[in-house]
């Protein structure tokens, strides 16, 4: 098959992930395959291993399987749980959805605090029913930070309090997949139990490898959960981890691609990382806000800084559009989800990205909208200038003071 | 940190896997990531899927995961086992009992049927337990193909006339890790239930994908499996590989070095890759016959084309020679595992590979047992070389008269 | 050295040359290196030399050559003019201007007929000087076709007659090195006998290799020409093309790049790149004309498609603007050369480009003009995307019409 | 064109040049091209420039051009000479022909000194002839210092010193094309004019580079020269790279890599580069000895370090044999060139190359004798695995302190 077909210039990725790999990243893991066995494999893997903590903010260990996010989830519930465990979970959207799927077949009995797609997890509503379980039946609650579906952010601190308040014992797992390394988060001061995540978003890397960075609450819970786990064992990993090797062969040449990712987030710092992704969300939903479009995240509280889903008008159908765009201008565009397929799409601005990226990106969805008769503003790209120029110092400054003071 | 201070030349990579990944695979997995959900990645994904099969010889559907062989090896049980379940394993050497161990911490009961780790499986010991299995309380037979840890070869299709001579109705799962695409290998013709295999062997891939071909009958069984699942579930993936998705995100760079992969095995032909594996063997074993070593394979209908095991000399640690090799001639060689540890060192010689490498292969351990001290007779490389020019003809005529007579 | 620290997202680079290589040409050029006397490189060199003419428009040689684009200028000359030859050439910026120079220095005496940097040469000019030079003194006419420094193109079918109006066996020698493969040209239907090119423009890859394409007239020529040549001369290339192969060591690596180049090119079809050139070169003038700034070419006839000079307002200096929008958006803008420095910047539109990658670009200038108050109206890019969507259809099947009918 | 339809493993590339290019230089090649006139390229032209002269070990300016050798070699003798000069020149094989049939193409007159391809250039030669004239109408002594085509080294510090012993004041022109950064070499301490190199051989780069290594008194020579010339003028490449540019636009890609294998060439250190090629040179000499083969160079005090060139026996064809390495072993061998063609093989062993690449090029030759049937003795793969290791520590210790006693 040949993949270098595309027409003139380079594809626009602009779904919410995978996210476009830095030429760096992409040419660390072309590097020759070596000895996992062998010493500089494990100079290799405590690189990693000493440094990766640091992008979930956290002393804890960070477990880095060679697995797409969705085993990353699975490992969360398999290393702590037992069968027929309650879990609380949170509808945020569509990949909440299917993390519950994912424990209903694990064997656990996920409750489901019903949402709207529009809003994040609702510390309120878990506080009461958290304050309602007296025996502590709930063994875990789990959120998705980032609702890649839905490009809204839920107050993970908020949630955090919430469990605190109710003086309940279950463990907090949250889901970063689509936040980790673009939008602030801080696994030890917000007390997250499990974290999963995974390579292909923030981390700018291509998907294959996820983590879960755990505290050492869950790492005692682990050692009486009943739910079967093999491959996914925190124990063995993180005893092999102590010498820079994996108890199986791990993605060597992905954990290159980890390396060299970790050397660029680093370099530019994760604070500024964090900022550069809130200019980029700042620019976006002024340029949707411009076209007279709807952002589906209701609460601008909690706007996402990786993604933006846009709402179609009445009797408009998202992926046509998606399709025009992607036909024409070479630009790939997050799709609806379930029950929002047709309904949104999905700009992504997460990743390695910088504004003229995001103008390109913009520009793309402004012409597309004109091309397909969407009705809409013109001015969408214009306000995303003025975003970035004339207010962009300000918006920065204040999110970065944001940044500083981690609830 | 950097990988690229090598001395001058390139590492001899000569670990029985990962093996050593050929340039255009490399430079297939270092195209930019595109979107999983799109057209491109449909036609790359239907490429693959439609050709993956012809490796293991089925026409059955093969699931590719995003893991590594150990994640494989879990997804084999628990898609077609339950709870409490027995299996009958044979104990070929290390990764026959890792993964029997693996089988334990699954919540099965495996029995190990026990080996020396010097022969195969012993289809007769199978039988006689299966037909003493009256009410076939044995659910699933597994058997390593190539014992990695070892260097022998089991009868595949010996044992499943073992299990058809009993009339048993066990699943019959075979790991073909170190062996597929590199030793003749016939997962329908041989009647197996569930092949398990890995991406860094004879597909000469970096590690981070694996596999399991899966029979109509482990299919059916599959659905009345009571062991949890999702991420290793085969339904939800076959369904979605059917346009040429997964329903995870999946490993999208290493999936377009799959696909160049499957083009270089399929243009030189499985066949020829067999009777070149098998020259090399020849020749590794009679440079080790000539240098007075012993091959760890007791049974020479059972030696391996993949890799070969070396018995050190009483006296002498197999990895402080290894430790020699590697400084002095920046080439890796297989450790002994487990009790073999300090006992063993292992040729690789699979994969991307030809004559001329073999050859530097070959010399680097004569050398390396010269400057050892290692009691042994020169003239290693020289019977190689015999084995691969005079004698050689017949030899391949002989292993390709083999090759074409399955079972 | 670091190439790799760039902050986050690709470096837009909007130089006119070199362009941005396609990933396909990249890797390409990093596969091994082979032996250039060997029956694979063969195959290379005739793949190449079978292919390189259709760009031309050529059935005459195209001889390639290791050297930068001035290698192949020099070429030119000392392959078919004497010690003391008179050239006539005409300028039409910084690069007529360098070319006359190295005229110049090989003992040549160039006229140079002066122009203004904002036209084209003119045709009735060289008709003029032509026809006084009753005894033919002037060997050549050199013309650039798309002058790199300013943005304007020269009518050569114009030259071309009038030449032939002048009854003038001058050699007529085109540099192309900024328009092949960008800008309609036609090496046979335009008469012309020598034509220079270079690899790093149109052509799409880094900087190395350079051509000329010559007539059958400029071949006779070369058998009297006096000027020395040894690693320059036709006589020997063509020669050892015939097989395939070149004289001296060729730079295997960039002849890689240059077949996938021509893969690429012939693949989109070379009307097609010249339409794409076109739909960008209008794009761009239209955001110049909304920003209220001045082209800096002078006749609308002669607008370069693949790059836009542009003045800077009395005032402000150009290259303060562009270090400015290199350090804010990473992006590089083209500098004014000589008497242009400082007074102008280019935007180059070339090469393996796509209309959001212009949106991207003419973003960063506008906002560029905005961050260092350079006086202008804003809509430079609201005019462009209007130019590539509305009335995008028009002008290029305009465009189409005009390329389809060369001369 | 398909480049990788190779069959099994890699290739070995065993010609003198080009050489095996390092991954790391590969894969510094295919990095993204930049503004050569912008900031990182000026710090890129300055971290070569920089570093380029400890490879001559000189402290006066490397020019670097992007030309092949062929092209070097035509700048060292139009910056120096004028037209008619008569320029001194030994016949130590098929290059140093080439060189001389250049100078007559560029109008020089250069005398041959008449060799037997089988020895260096002569000292005696060389001072007889200059000491003889009296009216110093030679201009330049122009050797080669290691033959290419033969595999034998001239003594260029007695060169040195037959000049002086002459009192001839005559430039100084060597030749390392195929000895530099592989064969001890020393610009200034050998009192060298003018020094040309390429890129392809011990630089361990694609072809596409060269350079002229240039004294105080070779520039002063140049301002009087009137041979013309333009690309390849010293004064404006040399003032242009006080900045870290070039008058053209350079080969970028090729300079990411010259850059690249500088770091490699310099972290190795040029001491331990020389001894490790003495090594190698040590080895397939004892090899070809133990076949019962003729070296041709015939005096052991010139033998190449960096390529040794075999005769065949009487009545057998060198390329056939080649041809059968090359479709058996996927090995090439250089060829015998002009009046050694069929008659030699050449055996390179220079460049990015370690013990065990040579011990499989040495069985590929070893094989393939046998298999040419082509009389010779077995045991030469085992006479040089006996160099390597038995004698080996004594030869390297001798060679490292010859390296050490310059002239």
């Amino acid at each position: 098959m040949r993949y270098d077909s595309h027409p003139a210039g380079r594809h626009f990725l602009q779904i919410p992930g995978p996210t476009n790999v830095p030429d760096r990243v992409l040419r660390a893991i072309d590097r020759p395959t070596i000895d996992h066995r062998g010493p500089e494999f494990a100079e290799l893997g405590l690189s990693i291993l000493g440094r990766i903590g640091s992008i979930f903010d956290t002393r804890e260990p960070v477990v880095v399987y060679a697995a797409s996010g969705t085993g990353a989830w699975e490992a969360a519930l398999v290393n702590t749980l037992s069968p027929g465990d309650r879990v609380l979970m949170a509808e945020t959207g569509h990949f909440a959805l299917l993390w519950k799927r994912l424990a209903e077949r694990l064997g656990l009995q996920p409750e489901f605090l019903p949402g709207d797609w529009r809003h994040g997890a609702s510390a309120e509503a878990i506080h009461a029913r958290l304050a309602d379980d007296r025996d502590h039946a709930i063994k875990a609650v789990c959120v998705v930070h980032n609702e890649t579906s839905t490009g809204v952010v839920s107050d993970i601190p908020g949630v955090r309090r919430a469990i605190d308040r109710a003086s309940h014992p279950a463990l907090f797992m949250v889901d970063t997949i689509s936040s980790l390394a673009s939008i602030e988060y801080r696994h030890d001061a917000w007390g997250v139990d499990v974290t999963v995540a995974g390579s292909q978003k923030g981390l700018m890397l291509p998907p294959g490898l996820s983590f879960n960075a755990v505290s050492e609450k869950a790492r005692a819970a682990s050692k009486h959960a009943k739910l079967p786990r093999a491959y996914w064992g925190w124990d063995e990993i993180i005893a092999a981890n102590a010498n820079g090797y994996w108890p199986w062969t791990p993605a060597t040449n992905l954990l290159y691609g980890l390396d060299a990712a970790l050397d660029q987030l680093l370099e530019e710092g994760l604070p500024n990382v964090w900022s550069r992704h809130a200019r980029h969300g700042n620019a976006t939903r002024a340029a949707v806000r411009a076209w007279g479009l709807e952002i589906l995240c209701a609460n601008p509280a909690e706007y996402s800084n990786s993604l933006t889903a846009v709402l179609m008008p009445a009797g408009h159908d998202a992926d046509a559009f998606r399709k025009l765009v992607l036909e024409r201008f070479d630009m790939s565009l997050g799709t609806g989800l379930s029950k929002l397929a047709g309904k949104v799409f999905r700009i992504g601005h997460l990743g390695d990205f910088n504004d003229l990226t995001l103008m390109g990106a913009l520009a793309g969805v402004e012409m597309g909208l004109a091309l397909a008769k969407v009705p809409h503003r013109p001015g969408g790209v214009d306000a995303a200038m003025r975003e970035l120029t004339g207010g962009a110092s300000d918006a920065t400054a204040k999110q970065r003071a944001a940044v500083s003071e981690p609830a």
